[in-house]
């Protein structure tokens, strides 16, 4: 399609860069929140469907199926026993908002609390999609530093006293506490106490985003911190993107009704999929507890071929912390290698990555890390894969040397 | 859920009013565009469902279903064809971008061309959703009167003539030529010509809203806007919302690469729903073209139902053009009559109506319109509702008077 039509000098000022076009995934793609194509349930979800859509599709033909802006009943019935069994969490589907993705929450958290100049704490290296958000809103993002037991609360603890000090009140304190991304870490229970002691002297909400909880290696996770909360300060998102698949748009908000109410009123959409969330609600009922433990025995086999080959490829060059679930690994290499200079060589060799410098607020602490997401790929593309990303590495950088390979395997 | 924290604070000046809980639809529902629940198409939708899920179900695993940003690829090939044989318009899958209903679509055009205090024009009476979109962005919105051809491009002339001498060049032309919202009416191919020379004369482009297009009684529709521009000024927008159902939140833009790259650029939630995609595509490629005339038929004699119930309940205190095509029938009631707060006593007595200065730039002539929707109601319903918001109406504004029931009938 052709157009003389000169649309630029109608384009507000400040908009984000335009598109490029799309030119597919990467041969070995260690990118974005995919998953295992092997464990979609898929007969179960077929199942599902034909049961929802014989039982309720006519009800397709009025926006949210008449279950008003909140969402489908059953699946969010579903969401109050599993959040009750799971992470602790007492809520009622009033308290529930279904959602497009925990990136419309995300967005809907953000248009509720923030507006331009505003202050946030986050965790230092954190989710691309949270940061880019916040860049966009021009919000001011305070990195805490993490260590394997994720946020630090002591850097926290100065983090508030010194913004108190300076008349800052920070809109909320971003954190991914189970199953950090990217680093992989489960903040223990003590620290969630502490967490919210902290949030309740400052007066600022707890914004808990447990996008990767279902898929924790041990089956156990501590308790939400929205769960553990005296005083309800905590705004709690969660998806199905990683648990069952990420192309359906469906993720969760639990919020006070102070806080729903303002996001139902910028929640403008008429309702997300509804045909999702009904077969969401028929398959989960029966098959999530089971799915769950199954998706996650496979993931955590990739994950041991990834650190199998990262350690086979690049020897003592790559560090990391084995995490304790999810779908990624973040690896710190040598520091003469800058990630986002290696994102580029190795895409084309037809491997991608996620350049530590997106997934920080810290561009130093993250320029020689990177983030490689094992759910997709095969186990066979993740040996191949890092085998090439090693030789492009080697290639850029000088590392790993050549005789990584040999030291590691002696 | 209770919560002691109190978030007020924290909330940003400007959000709008919180929402009020949902309390369910009207025992008779004349508002929203919510379809006929017997003509969902529920036998070959479920096919379709599990044709897709077999075929492509693994692909959920993988955001997007790997077609990119702009959309499963066979929905947009089925678009591409549905496009060139309903309306005209040429476009190949790239110049498609599939999204969350045509909400989104308001949303991304929007975002894309529309800046606190600029000017777009508009059709005098038009769609509620956009109007209150452009009063949350601060966009200044200039009504053109319409008539039953249509908005009216005399006005349109010396308006954009006497904007051009004070300086302002208008962002765009929201139209909903084909089945206009609320007013029913089909702008004929020559005003469409005129109302192209007139966006190229002022280097306006036009924002065509084409969501109602497929209902339309006569089968017959002239090209779109779209299809007719000699310079590509247009974005078209449509909905799979009435064709198949509402709670299936898919739409679609045709627009240039210009826009379409800053719109791919704002739109950042990982993709519209998959499987929603993946079920209409299967679904639509057979059935569409056999589905929607019957769909439209059977709408046509709800139509009808109505227009005898308010004829026989509003005797000649009621007045409306019949409309082409569509769901939904614009009524005028006696001046006297503020439909504001009919809106209100007939709530209270469970009908539920659009009070006409929500859908209009012009408070005080949509002050004794209101729009009925008569897709979602049975036809007994409709009868009934309609007989209850006349009592209502009588009691309140003493409109319709007694008679006008007797002399309807002689």
């Amino acid at each position: 399609m052709t157009s003389s039509f000169d649309f630029a000098p109608l384009f507000p000022a400040g908009l984000p860069a335009p598109s490029a076009r799309w030119t597919g995934l990467a041969k070995y793609s260690f990118v974005g929140g995919n998953n295992d194509s092997e464990q979609v349930p898929l007969d179960d979800l077929i199942e599902a469907a034909n049961l929802a859509l014989q039982r309720e599709g006519r009800s397709l033909a009025t926006y949210g199926l008449a279950h008003g802006p909140q969402g489908y009943l059953p699946l969010r019935e579903f969401l109050v026993a599993k959040l009750k069994r799971d992470a602790g969490i007492n809520c009622t589907v009033d308290d529930l908002l279904i959602v497009s993705g925990s990136l419309q929450a995300l967005d809907l958290v953000n248009a509720t609390l923030l507006t331009r100049g505003d202050t946030v704490i986050f965790e230092q290296d954190s989710y691309q999609g949270s940061l880019t958000r916040l860049a966009r809103l021009g919000v001011n993002v305070i990195g805490i530093p993490l260590d394997n037991d994720g946020m630090r609360m002591d850097v926290l603890a100065t983090t508030l006293a010194d913004l108190k000090g300076r008349g800052i009140r920070p809109k909320y304190i971003y954190t991914i506490p189970t199953v950090q991304n990217p680093t992989g870490s489960i903040m223990p229970e003590g620290r969630r106490t502490e967490l919210l002691r902290l949030s309740a002297d400052y007066g600022v909400p707890v914004f808990e985003d447990d996008c990767y909880a279902d898929l924790v290696w041990s089956g156990q996770r501590p308790p939400a911190i929205h769960a553990m909360s005296p005083n309800g300060g905590v705004i709690h998102i969660g998806s199905f993107s990683k648990s069952i698949a990420p192309a359906l748009r469906v993720g969760f908000i639990v919020a006070p009704w102070d806080v729903m109410s303002r996001m139902l009123a910028l929640k403008t959409d008429a309702g997300s999929g509804a045909l999702e969330q009904m077969v969401l609600a028929a398959y989960c009922k029966p098959h999530f507890s089971t799915h769950v433990p199954a998706l996650t025995k496979a993931l955590r086999t990739k994950l041991d071929t990834l650190m199998e080959a990262v350690n086979e490829q690049f020897g003592t060059a790559a560090e990391f912390e084995e995490p304790k679930g999810g779908i990624f690994l973040w690896v710190k290499l040598p520091d003469q290698v800058d990630t986002l200079k290696l994102y580029q060589a190795a895409l084309a060799a037809g491997v991608s990555i996620n350049p530590g410098p997106e997934w920080s607020t810290d561009k130093n602490h993250s320029r020689s890390r990177l983030r490689l997401c094992f759910a997709s790929p095969s186990h066979q593309q993740i040996r191949e894969g890092v085998a090439v990303l090693a030789e492009v590495c080697r290639k850029e950088f000088g590392v790993p040397a050549r005789s990584a390979n040999v030291e590691n395997r002696a």
